[in-house]
Order: C-alpha cells, then structure tokens, then sequence
C-alpha cells in the first residue's frame, strides 16, 4: 500500500478581515424568514489580479424586486469587496487568456449573451445572438432541468482555448414552429404539462483571433450536455474536442465525443466515448482515474491507471463523485491533484489533497463549496459555509492546509447568532445509520420538552448554510427560534451497504432482483425507522415531547412524510411538497419505476403493494394532518388531498402561482414571495396542528376558519393522542 | 280528451327557384373530404322586408383560409341571394325594433361588438367595449364550453325592448390578473389543463333612446345564463327580468331572477326562480307550459295550466325539450303555438303547431334546423335540411301545413348527389330500440358483400346534413363513395322506458339504486347490442362482410368504440375520438359519475368492475386495432394506447394542434386542415384495417411504415378472422 489518508484537524488562521469582533457578549441577533429567503449562494469565483483578488458571483432573491438576482464582486485579499455588476442572471465567469479581464454570460438587457467585463465592472459584447430563446418554467420556452426563473438565452455557454487564440461558443436558437399532427410517443410526455416546450438547438461556434466565426455543428436540446455544459469542451494544441449525447428513439442515451481540426474547422467522431459525460472522473497524481471501491467501513480509494492497474490510498470515508462538492484539480506538474468530496461522516464538502504518497483531506468542520485554484495548485479562493455559518470567502493553501478568511459574502447573514446545531448518527432497528444534524431551540433549557420537526430530503442535510436543497420552504432557522428541536435527516447512504446500493440500482434502473417488500423496505421504511431512532432518543432523555412531533420534506421528502404518517406512529403532523410519487394515478408514464416499487400496475394484483405505501389508498391510517404546498397541480397531491379529506384528516393543498400568467413556480420555489409566504405557512401549520396556536408568520390568515373546521371534525385531533395503538407500524 | 294529433305527410309545394332542374340524368357529382369539411350551417334566420326577404347567416370553414367564417347573407322570396358581410365570427341576428336596419354582434376588427347593419350590408356600431377578451381554448382567455375557434369579446349579448326604447347589452370585462396562492378545490379543475382561464365579469348595460347608458349588474362568468345567454332577458312593460345562476361552494348551482325599473333602474330579485334556466319550456295555446309524460308508446303531451290542470293532446312521438330543434313561438292572439321537436322515430327536428283543439306536426322527411315566424305565426322563414338533403331555405306557413323552396343554403353542397340512405330501427336482445340510418355504399351492387363502418354519438344520428355532431372526423359520405356500408346508430333513447331513464338519471346525479352491472349493461352494452342486431341482419341478408366491420365514435360515441372492442366481436377496427371516460385514471375527478358506473374507486373491490369496461384493463382482449385522434392529450388515452400496444393490439394516439402555440383542437374539430386530415386518416386507417389497402387520402403516409409493422406482430392481423370464439362476448 503505497498511500494513506490522515484526516487531521486544519490548523486554521482566520484573517482579521470584515467579521467584525468584540470582546463584549453582543445581543442575540436571531433569524427572520427573509434572512432565510435571501441566503446567498456563491455560483462562481475566481482568483484573478495576480492572486491579489477574488471575482466572484453571488446569487439571492431581492425581496423588494421579487425576483432572483446576480451581482459579480471583486474582493482584494485584505477583504475589501466592491460590487461590479447586476443582473437576473450572471454565469460562467472566466479568465480570458492573456488579459486581466474576465469574460461572463450575462443577461444586460438582451438576454444572456456574452460579455467582457473588466476589473472596473466595464461590459463590452464578444458575442451574442438576436433574438435570445426563452427558457425555463414558462411557456414557449425551452424547457429546463433547472429550478430558476424563466429567462432569455442567446448564448448558452462558451470557453477560451487556453492559448486565447480560440473562442468556443454556444448559440441557443429557436427552430420554427411546426403546426403539426403528432403521434404516438410524441404526445406522452406533454399531458401533464401546462404548454409544451418550443423546440431549439445549439449551435456551436468557433471564432478565431481575427473574428472569424465558423460554426462547427448544431445540436438539438434533447442533447444535455450541449444544453447544460456546453459540450464538455476539452482543448488540445491543434484541435477541440466535444462531447455529445444522442437519445435514440427507445429514449436511451448514448454518449459520443467528436474532435474539431482547429485549423480547418474539420469534425470527426472520435472511437472513445466520454466515460462519465456529467462529471468526468477526477484524476489522480499520475494521471490515473480515482475511484472507490467497496462499501462502509471497507471502501477504499483507489488510482486506476490506463494499464488497469490500481494504486490504493487506504480507507475512503468520503465520496468522489458529489454533484455539490468543489470540483476537482490536478497541478500543472501532474504531481498533485485536489478532489471537492462529500464526507460520509458529519456530512459536508471537504478537499481531498492527493500526491504520489497519500491522499489526505484538507479538513474543515464546515463545507468548501466553491473553488479556483492557482494552475500550481500552491494557493485557491474558496467560499466557506456550513449549517451555522454564512458562506465567507477563504484563501487555501493545500500544501501547508492553510486556510486564511478573506470576507463574509453577506454581512447581514454574518451577522445573524449562530444557533446551535450538532452533527448525530443514528443506527435503526434494520441496522442501517442515517446521518443528521440536531438544530437546537435558540432558547433551550434544559429539562424542558419540546416540539420536533424532521426535514428531510435525500442526503442534502449536510453543512451548507441554509440551502434550499434541504429545507426548501420549511424554515429550519424561524422553527429553532420559535421552539422547535429541528432534525435534518439523510437517507441512509446506499454507500454503506452492497443491498442498499442495489435496491437503489433497481429503483433507478428498473432491474433487478429484489421484491417490493423488500424495495419499500429499504427505501422508504428504512428512512423513517431512522427518523424514530432520532425521535425515540430525544424523547427518552426529555429533550422533545412525543406528543408534538411534525415532518417535512419536498420532492424525495414528500415521499417520506407522506410514508410516515400512516406507517409511523411518531408524527402528528406532516408537511409534503410538490411531490406525488408514490401515486398509483402515476403508474403510466412511471412504469419502469414503479414495476421496480410495486410489482407492476396498481389495476392488478400488486395493487395490495401500493396500499402499503400509497398516501391516498392509506388515508384513514394517517396519524396528522398533511399540508402539501405544490409549484404544479400535480393530480397525485390532488388525490392526496381528496382521499385525506373524505377520511376526516385535515389536510390542505397550496398552489404558488408563477410570476406571470405563462410561467410557473418551480419544484425549487424561485419566487421570493412565494418562498416568504410558503416559510410562513409551513410554520404556522406546525404551530397549529402541534401546539395548537396561531402564528404572526401566518400570510393567510383566513384559512384558519377552516382550519378550525378540519380540527373539530378531526378524531385525532392536535394535541390529543392520535389513534395510533403502538409507537411504530411500519413493521 | 280535448285534443288529439295527427300526423299527416304535408303538401309539399317546391318553390320554382335556385335548385336547378333537368330532364336528362345529370352525371354523378361525388362527395369529397373538402365537401364534408365545408358543410355550411345556419346560425340565424330572420324573416324580414315585410316577409319579402330572408336574413341568415352561414358559418362553414374557410380552407384557404384555414379557419371558421361567418357570413351574412339576404335572399328575397325569389331565390335571389346576396352575401352582405363576412366576418370570424356574426351572432345574434335581430331586427332592430321600429327599423327596417338588423343588430348583429360581429368582429369587424375589434374583437365582437354589437353592429347595427343595413339591407345593403352597411355596419356601424351601436355598441363597443375595449379591451375585447380572450375567450374559448386558448391562452389567457375566458374557458369556453362551446366548440369553436379562440375568439374575441367585446359584447356578449344584447336585446331590444319590443317598443325600441331600451337596448339591454351585457359586455365581457377581464378582471385583474391576481398572482396568489390558491388552495384546495380552487386547485383541483386544473391539473389536466394548459393554462387555466383567466377571470372575467359580465358587465350588464341598460340604454334608453336618448343613449343614456346604465350598469345594471355584474355577474362572474360562472354564471352561465350571463355568459352563455345573455341573462335570457324578457321585457315586460316597465320592467326587464333577467335569471341569474349562483354556484355556490359546494359546485351546485341555484337560479334565481331579477327585475330592473326600467325608469328608475331599481333592480330587485323575485321570488320565483326560473323553472328551466337553459331552455324554457314551451307555451301552449291556453298559456300553460307543454309537458310529455309518460315513456314510450304512452307517452302522452299535455298542457299543464297554471291551476295544475293538464290538457290532453294525445300520444306524443317526439322530444319537446331538445336544444337541437328549431325553437318555440306562440301567435299574439295567443291561440297558437308552434314548438321545433325531435320526433322519435327517424330522429328529425320536426314542427309541432298546437291550438286549441289539437297538437299536429308540420312534417317532412327531413329538419327544420332554424326557423323565424311572423308574430301572427301565419308564415315563417326556416332552414330545411335531411342526412341527403343539403340546406336550404324555406318559407312555412303552419296553418295550411304549406312548404316552399326559397334558395339552397350552399350551391356546392345541394349539387352534389344525394346518396341513398334509409332510415332504421332496430330491436335489440334486450328488448330495447335504438334509431338510425344505413348510408349506402354509392355503387351498391346487390349480391355483394361490403365492409361495413358503425358511427355512433348519443342521440346524433338524425336528419340534418353532414354535422359534426354524429360523424365528427368520420367521413361517413366518403366511406359510403369508397364502398363501405355505413350505421349511423343512436344510443336506445332513454324515453322509451322509466328503467333506462333511471340509469341516465343515475349516471347523471351520481343518485339512484342500480347496481354497477345493471348500469353497465343500460348504457353500455344495451348500445353495443343494438350495433350487433344492426350488423347481423346486414350479414344475415348478404349485405355486410362480417368480417370486415369497422366502428367509429367521438367523446360519447368513444366509450362506445372502447367497449366495443373488447366486449363484441362483431368489430375488426375501431377509431375513438378524443375520449377516455370510463378509464380508472379519471377516478378523482369522476368520482359521482363513476361511482354510479362502477361502485367506487379503482383502487379498491370496485375493480372488478372496471375490469368490465374500461380498455386499458382489458386490452388482451382487444378485436381490433384503434386509433384515437385527440384535441387534447388525454392521460386515460394515452393509458389505452399503451396498454394497447403492451398487448400488441396495432393503435395509434394522433394529437391535432390548435391554430397557434397557445391555443388547442376543441372537441368538436375546428381547424379545417384537421378536420381534413383526420378524415383522411380515418379512412385510410379503416381501409388499411379492414380492407388490407392504402388511401389516397392518408394525410401521414410515413405512417403506414408503422402500421404495417404493427399488423406483423399482431396475431389478430387484418383480414384474418380475430380471435373471438363466440360472436358475442358483451353478455
């Protein structure tokens, strides 16, 4: 074994910059919904002016505007920052080769085009295209993966040839309207959509030092990383290479790559398919794929070189392939690579320092969650955050494990007191552990029950400060300061076990071996026993009250509070959002998947596999009353609502409009005052139904008339034991 | 017995004008798709220029133009005709009282206002609201329950009072765009639609003479008496009332009237609720409503006095309350009413004249389809029409039963030769009638067998010429000029028999004591084998192929052809029109409707029932391949289809755009080019299916790739006997 990995504490030198300190206890400066609705997210950075600088881009709803807003930033090392440039949106902010400026896509007026923008905040055009496409959740538009306001794209994404002799850029363009009969498959997929998307295709473009502009090929937007990564571009000296995803009629993808002659424009396909288009595998120190092996307590880091041959670097707490993570680097001399990974333990975003020796995290108790680094790999800018920190700008300096502050990124969210939250581990009766963390009352004493909330979604409880990811319209912040213990939980993470990993091979996949008992065992059953595991240990130590405990979650979470609260005696009270799988009204266009859930149609005899888990053939067994805010009239939260209602359980459905009469809300809510408003009642539907008091956050107070009706007419209603005849029945 | 009917063929006198006439056998002229395409139907009729002229206007599709037009025509008593305005869309043709001038409401550019028009065809306008609003299947408009192309409104409805002092207008106002959260049952009506409506008020005016103009109410638009018909005003000789419906919380609706002062303006509600808001019933000769009572060969008509005292006239062999007749009238001096019925047996909207002593019907072999009638009812202006005979105008005069030709409607469509149809009934093994008609193959041979096409909606199959109504995208004149025997069936009428209309009532209320079976085998299969006796006794006399025989039908007539396929094997191929009610996917918003049909929800024991009828549970069963055209993108259609092809049964969805990218197909096809295509590929699929050939007129030949490599998989191929054992599998 020639590596090893050392997790060793960072020694930390925090900078004298922008926090301001003082030896005095200040006052308790504690959240407001509109801290939580304008949390900033860095979306890109740079180190740039000689390393002297920091740009980067920052992303966070304006209230006043309501509206989503980028703003560009400059900050010197000493952590004097000067903001640049504002926008709906600001993206893929780049050093132009040889010169000090940067260039950006960004949206001035013309839709998203390309721009140069100097150290001064100056914008001239390079590139753009009239008229910019629609795109996003709204009608004639392009329909878009992404939860964002709807916006215009000329052009969707570029990049400089590292000499800077070449631009590479992406045209978004409309194709026309075709008035035409279709058929068959061709019609499935827009039955549940308000209009169907507008067609359009990418047109990549190739420009030289002298401006002369070739286009190189055009792709449909049915090819995502055309649409989404521009191609995947990678620049050799004498020629381009892209990658392409071809969807066949049987809607499989396969991926290919193709090689552009930079001299004669000439394109060729390439024999070598991109091995991982979304994100390439990082490489290691000698310039072999780094990948895990095993699970648990056994997985192992390994470097595969090109022979096959594997080089170990010991156990792998961690995992490489992390969407959220920083992203990944390898020094100009090869000899030092440096991986953004998701940690397994205490979950957050951590960089991996890999040399020929050993491969050792550059630790941090919080997250690193944005990077630039240095072509030497000596020195990056990095943003900071974790689940009770603002995000803050550092400088790191891997091979020392320096990590100095810059500046904060939001002196108001800076500001705020941190609560106190406690990173657990909790193991279930299956034997499986979920990670989490305990965000405790502002006020706590200790002696004293409290209600609880658990939110849930997927494995996004991890240390970033207040990202919508996880607590998506349910105010973790607002419920701590107002009383409530708050407990974000992951799933079990399918890394821990060969079985896990399996039933989520077949959830996604549709093969595989494993009955549904089996599958709504381990993934959905497997999640909430971990939740009263959590619950259960609160309890028995006096910390929580059982009789006022609520869950939330969204999408993947929507399943789960649906789930539990008629499979788990624990919850008085569930919020759902925008979710509906689970449904059997979504059996026709979820087959693949739900074959793999249930065994098959809900018209037939895996009808009773449904009935085990299906919140709206379940609704007499609720223990609480359900809240289901939605960015879509999905007819499966309608069928909720309905079955729930007709069984006497007080449940109510929340549709948040779009911001014009052709766009829509999004499954990520977008639209401040949406988010505002839905924070607010999902408080105040906690208050309620747990404790049995109205709320000053409540912006619809005239719903509590019916309220009051669903609560007299409810059986088990707040703050009676609910009918629930043992702790758990999700046996 | 006071009265008494007799029905006695009338004296037909044929005007000598416009019909050409000739002693030599003219050459065949042919049907054509464009001929169905462009079938002109009168929308108003006006008797006018002192009974010496005829007004009417004619909306038939522009293929040109590709859309629907409206035209406002003038004949005089001679035949001589002229075409006076051309517009979207012309309603509500009235005199203008105390002038020789009309009142139209027209879109002449601005959307549809009210227009005063001259003989000469000279508009101005009398009355005008900007912004008109958007209204009918498209985008950010009002939803509209009639069937035609998005429009523009400005006015909506209007009146004279009789002496011309007053002119009553209701204008359509949109109401504010309010982007907020909505909950519940507000969300529920728009999960399956593109966008959802805007909202919108109408605005009711009052004007006197000197064009003092008054709001006098403001009713929303769920009020479908405001938005539909104008408040069905009636002027008395101080007062206007007008009927109002109120859709309370619960969806029910309540009717109510109001009186406005015509001098002070002073509205008040009145004690006496509308009796039949949509269609008030008629008049006799004693002042006293018209009622039938009774089902079948004793169904009886009396005039029931204000007293409660009922008139008897006799055995009643028509329909008083059918929307689709000419109307009602009643003479000045009160001793005559003239009442458009549907007559039962060879469904034709007939003219029932009832004075004093007895009832009579005015009859024809075909309809009067639109009719105006001197306030003395001494003579009328009417639109006669048959399944052969293309409209044409006519003046009635009622005392001496007396018929005269004025002027073919469509010079086009009266030239074409007139194919033999004969009118049927047939008897069905459960004891039950049902009407219809057998359109002749044009060359019919005796001795030949011909494949044979069954084309049901409702109660549609009736003497007009060529509607939408029964064949919708059926070409049943090209099926008949291409050689198939074509059914035009009617459901067995309701009016036969207090069983069945009890399961119509049920199926209707969602109230009522039959069981899911009974219902079932009332409304379903009571049909089917109505369509099975028609068919065996086409075979059984050597007329019909038994194995070429094809079924075809729209919305009602789609449930039909859905359980046809699976439940008769007289069936070779079917093509469902833009349906899917009885699919288990519709439960949640079906629930009173279906839960008369099947007992409950699917989700539960009631499947079984479901089981019974619905086509996606059943489609192993399938007969034969079905296509189904859509105006919108059904998900219980897109079930059907899938679980079609699942079982390798050849079907087809083919989804008809709207004119633009935010409007749609409406249920009845609007679009010509649609309606042409889906003609074409109706017979094309049919001639493919049940013939084994191509068409000429295949609007997709790309398509026939498809559709022959769906007959090589499908063990029940055309042409080859299907796999039904026994004839009958509906018992």
């Amino acid at each position: 074994m020639i590596g090893r990995i050392s997790i060793a504490a960072a020694a930390l030198a925090y900078g004298s910059a922008a926090v301001g300190s003082s030896t005095s206890v200040p006052p308790v400066k504690h959240w407001s919904i509109d801290d939580i609705a304008t949390t900033p997210v860095v979306t890109d950075i740079l180190l740039t002016n000689g390393r002297q600088s920091i740009a980067y881009v920052v992303r966070a709803a304006d209230v006043a505007q309501n509206a989503m807003v980028s703003t560009l930033w400059i900050a010197d090392i000493n952590g004097r920052k000067r903001r640049l440039l504002r926008s709906s949106s600001i993206e893929q902010l780049r050093k132009i080769p040889g010169s000090s400026d940067w260039s950006v896509l960004a949206d001035l007026g013309a839709g998203i085009q390309l721009y140069r923008v100097t150290t001064k905040g100056r914008a001239t055009p390079i590139a753009a295209h009239d008229p910019a496409v629609g795109f996003g959740n709204s009608d004639h538009s392009v329909h878009s993966i992404i939860y964002d306001a709807p916006k215009k794209i000329g052009i969707s994404s570029y990049g400089w040839s590292p000499d800077g002799r070449w631009l590479w850029y992406a045209v978004l363009k409309e194709m026309p309207d075709k008035r035409e009969v279709r058929f068959d498959e061709a019609i499935t997929p827009e039955f549940n959509v308000r209009r169907p998307p507008i067609d359009a295709e990418v047109e990549y473009h190739l420009r030289d030092q002298e401006g002369q502009d070739r286009i190189i090929a055009r792709r449909p937007v049915s090819d995502r990383i055309a649409l989404y990564f521009g191609g995947n571009i990678s620049w050799g000296p004498s020629a381009l290479r892209y990658e392409m995803e071809n969807v066949a009629k049987d809607g499989q993808s396969r991926f290919v790559s193709a090689s552009v002659d930079l001299a004669s424009g000439v394109t060729k396909d390439l024999p070598d398919p991109p091995s991982s288009p979304f994100l390439p595998p990082p490489v290691g120190p000698r310039g072999g794929r780094l990948i895990t092996v095993g699970f648990g307590q056994s997985r192992q880091l390994f470097e595969e070189l090109e022979s096959g041959r594997r080089i170990a670097y010991g156990r792998a707490g961690f995992l490489l392939d992390d969407l959220r993570a920083a992203g990944s680097w390898r020094s100009v001399d090869g000899r030092m690579s440096l991986i953004g990974v998701r940690t397994i333990n205490r979950p957050r975003y951590a960089l991996l320092r890999v040399d020929e020796h050993s491969a050792r995290l550059i630790d941090d108790p919080n997250s690193f969650t944005k990077c630039d680094f240095a072509a030497d790999l000596s020195v990056g800018a990095c943003v900071r955050e974790g689940l009770a920190k603002a995000p803050e700008l550092v400088l790191v300096r891997p091979k020392e494990r320096r990590i100095t502050v810059i500046a904060p990124v939001s002196e108001r969210h800076s500001a705020i007191t941190p609560l106190r939250i406690t990173a657990k581990e909790w193991t279930n009766k299956l034997g499986y552990f979920a990670s989490g963390f305990v965000v405790w009352p502002r006020d706590y004493v200790a002696g004293r029950r409290y209600p609880a909330i658990v939110i849930t979604h997927g494995s996004d409880a991890d240390e970033r400060f207040a990202r919508q990811d996880i607590q998506w319209n349910y105010p973790a912040q607002i419920f701590a300061e107002e009383g409530y213990v708050v407990l974000l939980i992951n799933d079990p993470a399918p890394s821990q076990s060969s079985l896990l990993s399996k039933a989520y091979e077949q959830w996604s996949t549709g093969t595989g071996n494993l009955v549904p008992d089996e599958m709504q065992k381990l993934i959905w059953f497997n999640s909430i026993y971990s939740y009263e595991v959590a619950i259960q240990n609160l309890v028995a130590v006096g910390i929580v009250d059982p009789k006022r405990v609520g869950i939330a979650g969204f999408s993947r979470g929507a399943q789960l509070a649906d789930v539990a609260i008629t499979r788990s005696c624990v919850f008085s009270a569930a919020s759902s959002g925008d979710g509906s799988y689970l449904e059997p009204y979504a059996y026709s266009w979820m087959q693949q998947s739900y074959n793999a859930i249930f065994g098959g149609s809900p018209f037939g005899p895996a009808l009773s596999k449904y009935k085990e888990i299906s919140l709206s053939l379940r609704a007499n067994d609720a223990s609480g009353p359900v809240l289901r805010q939605l960015a879509t009239p999905l007819a499966g939260a309608i069928d909720i609502y309905r079955a729930l209602r007709a069984a006497d359980v007080p449940s109510q459905v929340s549709f948040y409009p779009g911001e014009s009469p052709i766009s829509d809300e999004t499954h990520l809510f977008h639209v401040p005052t949406n988010r505002i408003e839905a924070m607010g009642e999902n408080l105040a539907w906690f208050d309620f139904w747990l404790r049995g008091r109205r709320s000053a956050e409540m912006p619809f107070p005239a719903r509590y008339a019916t309220w009051d009706a669903m609560a007299r007419s409810w059986p088990g209603q707040a703050l009676k034991p609910n009918h629930c005849s043992s702790p758990t029945r999700s046996q």
